[in-house]
């Protein structure tokens, strides 16, 4: 079968003629039917101190946003068929399209405590966008940001998972305030119900924000977000725009503010993800690219030109 | 009586006679064994922008660490009687010292709420210091550190709080990390059981260290303890000698870190502190000077000479 792997930095994708994986023991064969694409696999590409993952073997087939079914089941799994819909979750021991390899191509292996049911109509490319935009989302907003029904939010940044992490806080059924320095975007708050949109999270400075949830990372971002938050509030930063931040330590200690740093999500989050895709109501931006196209949609991920996620259909 | 009393900014506190106060429904009257002297103090004698409290009328009687007897008992006072020995929370509106007359004199009226019993054999010395800096460095340790035994825990600073800071953590059951710039204060490291003490906490990088309190917060500080503490760590922010710092969010993303920012603790710290002063395991440095020193001894903080805490004995 054909897939797209990873050689070296600095060198594009090579499309390979690779074996058809078979489920050892205690794995599983995934058919993959979508698998989105990531910033961190353009990190890969273009940047030599980026760091492969423990485990993983160059040539590396990419993609690490995976939904797919079930083709092969491998001795000593109990609790998956061939048939079953699944996403694969971050999380545990060489993560397809990280530490083994991964989406961008037909069949995987899997490790089955890493896969999640996709529900009923939940269709594979939110599925695949599911399993890292949404999960990262997710565990910001709902996880480390505690927002729940009449939470007062902020969230800095209406990109990918700026989108995704609003949507899901009006969801959860709080109150929503967006900055966003892009104007053109500032409908797209409205769509989702956010409250008000402004250019900068300080413009929300007396409306006693219990969260901020920092999706850009610009430094001067956090440092708002601390600013502005209420009293004994807390700041969720998941943006790295900036490598750092000079926040005031005065405003953190006199307000006693929380600041917490998020990286992905678990397999809950996961699950979390998918419910609120069930029940239609959160609609991520995706495009839908063919496989032919990954390579050229990491280039557009690197210049920035693309709109909402990106992902790649592999199979009806 | 006499009393030292604050009228504004850049002059010394006036040693003025006022009246005796008596207890309104729904107060007490305090007679005043001690009273510590802190540096929020210097501060609002020395830097005109730091807020008087609200509520606060001037002239007005300094001294908000404050340990005494109950004299007299108002109406509508059910839970206290004459002679109770009590220590002062800084809690609630109008705190003896910093919203109404405090300390730096003989008798003061004080809302019950923010009473704590003292245990028999604890000294009003103590008790006095216990207000602030014990609250303050049992909360940051206690509830904000969440440190219990066998927690890996980091120190920066081993000034008054933070020798109290530690001497808490040791005797939670922690297993104790120091760093401390001024190496003639590493004895005493080993005195109150730390470990190991160096010079900056990135020593005990490989020490995989639960927490980290930072009593220093010299910008270098924060940073260093961001990327020391392990990976899901907290960091506590006690310590305000610099106003900024500038952090790495790569750190506290990558490594999922939290930075809380506190100051001064709750009524349930104060009570904490004191079960610790009444095992008689706790024993923090304290320098007892008389009434009329007072003005000199904020002089003496002001000018950073001064070793563990200063207590005005005011009667015995």
């Amino acid at each position: 079968m054909k897939a797209w792997q990873f050689t070296k930095t600095h060198e594009p994708l090579v499309l390979a003629e690779v074996d058809e994986p078979t489920a050892a023991p205690g794995e599983v064969v995934v058919d993959i039917k979508a698998a989105g694409l990531c910033h961190s696999d353009v990190g890969l590409l273009e940047d030599e101190s980026f760091p492969l993952a423990p485990g993983a073997q160059v040539p590396l087939t990419l993609g690490h946003e995976v939904a797919g079914v079930i083709s092969e089941v491998g001795a000593d799994v109990a609790e998956w068929r061939v048939g079953d819909r699944v996403g694969i979750a971050l999380v545990g021991d060489r993560v397809p399209g990280l530490g083994r390899d991964g989406g961008y191509s037909f069949r995987l292996t899997a490790p089955p405590e890493a896969l999640v049911r996709i529900p009923d109509g939940v269709p594979f490319e939110q599925a695949a966008a599911g399993t890292d935009a949404g999960v990262t989302a997710y565990h910001a907003v709902v996880a480390a940001g505690q927002v729940v029904a009449g939470t007062k939010v902020g969230i800095i940044g209406l990109g990918g998972l700026g989108q995704i992490g609003a949507r899901i806080a009006v969801l959860q059924g709080a109150e929503v305030y967006a900055a966003e320095v892009k104007e053109d975007v500032w409908g797209l708050g409205d769509q989702i119900g956010v409250k008000r949109v402004a250019a900068d999270i300080s413009a929300f400075a007396d409306e006693q924000l219990d969260v901020i949830v920092d999706f850009a990372g610009f430094g001067t971002t956090t440092a708002a977000a601390i600013e502005t938050v209420r009293p004994d509030g807390r700041v969720v930063q998941v943006g790295m725009g900036r490598l750092q931040a000079t926040i005031s330590t005065q405003a953190l200690i006199m307000r006693q503010i929380t600041l917490v740093g998020v990286l992905g999500g678990t397999k809950d989050d996961l699950r979390g993800v998918y419910e609120v895709l069930a029940t239609g109501r959160l609609d991520p931006a995706i495009t839908t690219i063919a496989f032919d196209e990954i390579p050229d949609g990491l280039r557009r991920l690197s210049e920035g030109t693309v709109v909402g996620r990106l992902v790649a259909k592999i199979a009806d």
